[in-house]
């Protein structure tokens, strides 16, 4: 993904980069992988294959660009009134999503890429939700369970089974890495 | 990479899939990773670019298939007296390589590529590993450690650390999490 700065809200650059990554989601739907090309990007987005190769690099990197745009959390994870069932209840369907055909394409064009400013966006991503849920039990009076716990105890072992044993992580699984995490910061 | 089966030692196979490979190391490492297209891999191999292609589908999968045949270990672990020092001694190594920049471009091509026969095929050489020194304790008298737990305890929370936040594992880190491991594994 591109290292520079976030276009400035419906300035020319920001309009160039939705009309872009508008065109990746609407080929991607209608052709799939094989008809991502940048001269097609190009052409559906109305703008010049070297206004592509100037912005993003190369194709790979506007994927991987577009794949963590689709990472980044659309709501706060729900409030089912306590820490403890917040964060069950997001871990099962962030790894649900995850662990789908489309969550894995996105892991796949985000861990495909040179450079780690798309995987650490995801990382930072993950780590907000999981501080909102903090936050939302320290309002409650709630003792918060350290991000960097639960991203040792629950997120990594799944990431990898996710990533490397192409498994999709069972409810079960995951509360019980959950029962390892509440024992881990309770000690 | 390919789902075929493993060409017959010496066979005609066997031959253009070495001769590939090599062409794909020695591209890389004259030119980097632009040299690598199909035509100048089939050139330097001396094979047709539609052999590539029908043996791996594309570039992608080759250099997928080429980077596990990287990962795969040369040797088993080295034997240094207890299942402790052994265990510890491999991780380090590992994760010194699989943290390098030869070693971080062989995870992007590996996970970058569609299907999960070369992930797989990366956990698999894992999982034998710690086998290879779970079997050697148990020569010696020794409690072996399951290998699932390794995974899970200090593999998988290195492995994230890898890709999501572009960290070195410290030696200290993995010892910290090595500790986890033991009294875990004591429990």
């Amino acid at each position: 993904m591109t290292n520079k700065p976030t276009p400035r809200p419906g300035g020319r650059s920001a309009r160039i980069q939705a009309a872009v990554h508008q065109a990746v989601q609407e080929l991607q739907k209608e052709q799939g992988r094989a008809g991502l090309t940048v001269p097609a990007i190009a052409a559906r987005a109305e703008v010049t294959p070297s206004t592509i190769y100037r912005r993003w690099g190369d194709l790979a990197q506007l994927l991987a660009d577009v794949a963590v745009e689709q990472l980044q959390p659309e709501q706060p994870p729900a409030d089912t009134g306590s820490l403890r069932s917040d964060l069950l209840a997001w871990l099962v369907e962030y790894f649900e999503e995850m662990s789908s055909a489309p969550g894995r394409a996105m892991l796949r064009d985000v861990l495909g890429t040179e450079g780690h400013a798309c995987a650490g966006k995801c990382d930072g991503f993950l780590r907000q939700q999981i501080e909102v849920i903090n936050e939302r039990a320290l309002a409650r009076g709630e003792q918060p369970i350290e991000t960097g716990l639960v991203i040792r105890i629950v997120v990594a072992p799944l990431m990898y089974r996710i990533l490397f044993a192409n498994e999709t992580p069972t409810a079960q699984a995951i509360e019980a890495l959950f029962e390892q995490l509440v024992s881990s910061a309770d000690a």
